[in-house]
């Protein structure tokens, strides 16, 4: 009898969720809110209620190898979630423990861009490289590193938070990290729209975006002025695209990979924010990495890449 | 009947070569000058001449298990040295094969910031440890990465580039290079010169270094007038500590490792740099990773540490 596995993706607004067959097909899926549980035995509690129903549909917890769980700042080693900023709960949560617990199975959490990584080698646009980086390009920036056709996960399961990394010394401040210049304060959907204001309060350049009320201008909207040729938010697009192409000229000189996939939200924008990403990306190497290096965008499926993720680490 | 191997070393300026036992003892050893060859075909031939008497002396090749050859730019997939901006030869270079051909000898060579690395592992500060980087600071800015017990080649051989990833977009040039705002250009023997005149010529701040005329002001001399007191070499090292502080923070949030080794002609200013380095890591590091990366200093003999790094690629 086949045997499926359930992935998990716990995000800092919403968490998704499905079953998986070993060829990578979603067979089920839904989401809940991760926010709004008195703690988190109150937010597992909700996650088994829901994630039962689609177990049982497939024949019951006896039909499943176990639970692959992506979280940010997910540890591998240690099963916890580590002072993750972007979540609800704080200090370390025992999040394998509780989960083991509570659904009776085998379970196993990773950082969330290390389980997209994942997701990307087992069925996306890193089949069979043994040497990419991945990084997710939404609310925030997450990042996952193959070497030597391995997770690079560091000597304490938490490696690869590029997201993290500093690309202008004394630069614009991440509220939630509180450090200086990141390169998640300029490369996510976030970063897009600051950048936006930026230019809007500092400038008195005309742009359809002065139409909006600011506190309703986000990164769609930039995207959509973009597209209609606003001057202001192609602009902003130029501008992040470099430091986004600095930063993974950067990358390229740590660990050489094949390519470069870029997943999530941001890159929608297209050749808006790839082509001056590639374009910096090259000005910053040096020569011998020149013009080798892949810049790939996921093709898999946004609502089902997180879920495959998180349920590849059970197949591994 | 014990057998050895070679290492030899080859800088910017002199080439270290010697023979070593499986213990790690560098039994002889001897130099050479990397410069004032013909061509490459030239410069082997002197060091067959010179690495041959050594070699004889031990008992002739016969003893020899084979040649391990660190060099900056080296490829350890192809063998090649491809185009290293401060090596008197341009392109790239099979000089794997040259090697075995005049020596009839297995040769096998590497990034040399990478065979440091190596020599670290076999037998430095890195003994025993799985995750580490070494960063060497002399004239130019080398590393090596060590993650999952392994050294991170990438796809191409040419990983661990870290002095010639971009820390302050826009910055200072760097004359091999042509890029902007590299951790080498700042954090080198080279660098703290620059940053020595660059704060000389800009402010009229007292300093015993205006005693010395411009081209005499190497890195050893703004050591000195630091440990006499000097505020503006004091400057110097706060700064270059800085710039360093920034890029090892972001090392660590790319691999993770338990230790960052450094080593080279830079770590001799001692807490001069290292206080200042250590700060601007940890202010730099998001929580999940602070107050738990070491910062250790290579206490390999500088002179054997190339020739014993580069050796140990052949007991690997």
């Amino acid at each position: 009898m086949d045997s499926f596995v359930a992935g998990v993706d716990i995000g800092g607004t919403g968490t998704k969720f499905g079953i998986v067959d070993n060829l990578g097909n979603v067979l089920l899926s839904d989401t809940m809110s991760t926010k709004g549980h008195a703690d988190i035995n109150a937010y597992i509690n909700e996650l088994h209620d829901k994630l039962m129903i689609l177990i049982d549909k497939v024949g019951g917890v006896g039909r499943i190898k176990g639970i692959g769980v992506g979280a940010p700042n997910g540890n591998v080693y240690t099963g916890t979630i580590e002072y993750a900023p972007n979540l609800p709960w704080r200090g370390i949560i025992p999040l394998t423990k509780l989960m083991q617990d509570k659904f009776k199975l085998p379970v196993r959490l990773t950082n969330d861009a290390n389980a997209a990584a994942v997701g990307e080698m087992t069925y996306g646009a890193a089949k069979g490289m043994k040497d990419f980086i991945l990084i997710t390009l939404g609310t925030g920036v997450g990042s996952g590193i193959v070497a030597n056709g391995e997770l690079i996960y560091g000597h304490d399961g938490m490696a690869g938070e590029l997201g993290h990394t500093i690309i202008i010394p004394d630069g614009r401040i991440h509220p939630g990290t509180l450090k200086k210049g990141s390169l998640e304060s300029y490369a996510s959907a976030t970063g897009v729209v600051i950048s936006a204001l930026e230019i809007l309060n500092n400038t008195d350049k005309p742009s359809s975006l002065r139409n909006i009320p600011i506190d309703k201008i986000d990164s769609k909207a930039v995207f959509e002025a973009a597209t209609a040729g606003d001057e202001v938010a192609k602009e902003v697009f130029e501008y992040t695209g470099r430091i986004l192409g600095i930063s993974l000229a950067n990358f390229v000189m740590f660990s050489s990979p094949e390519a470069i996939i870029l997943f999530g939200g941001l890159t929608k924008a297209g050749d808006l924010i790839l082509k001056p990403t590639r374009e910096h990306m090259e000005a910053n190497l040096i020569e011998v990495f020149q013009n080798k290096i892949k810049i790939l965008v996921s093709h898999l499926k946004e609502s089902d890449a997180a879920i495959l993720g998180a349920s590849a680490l059970m197949w591994e």
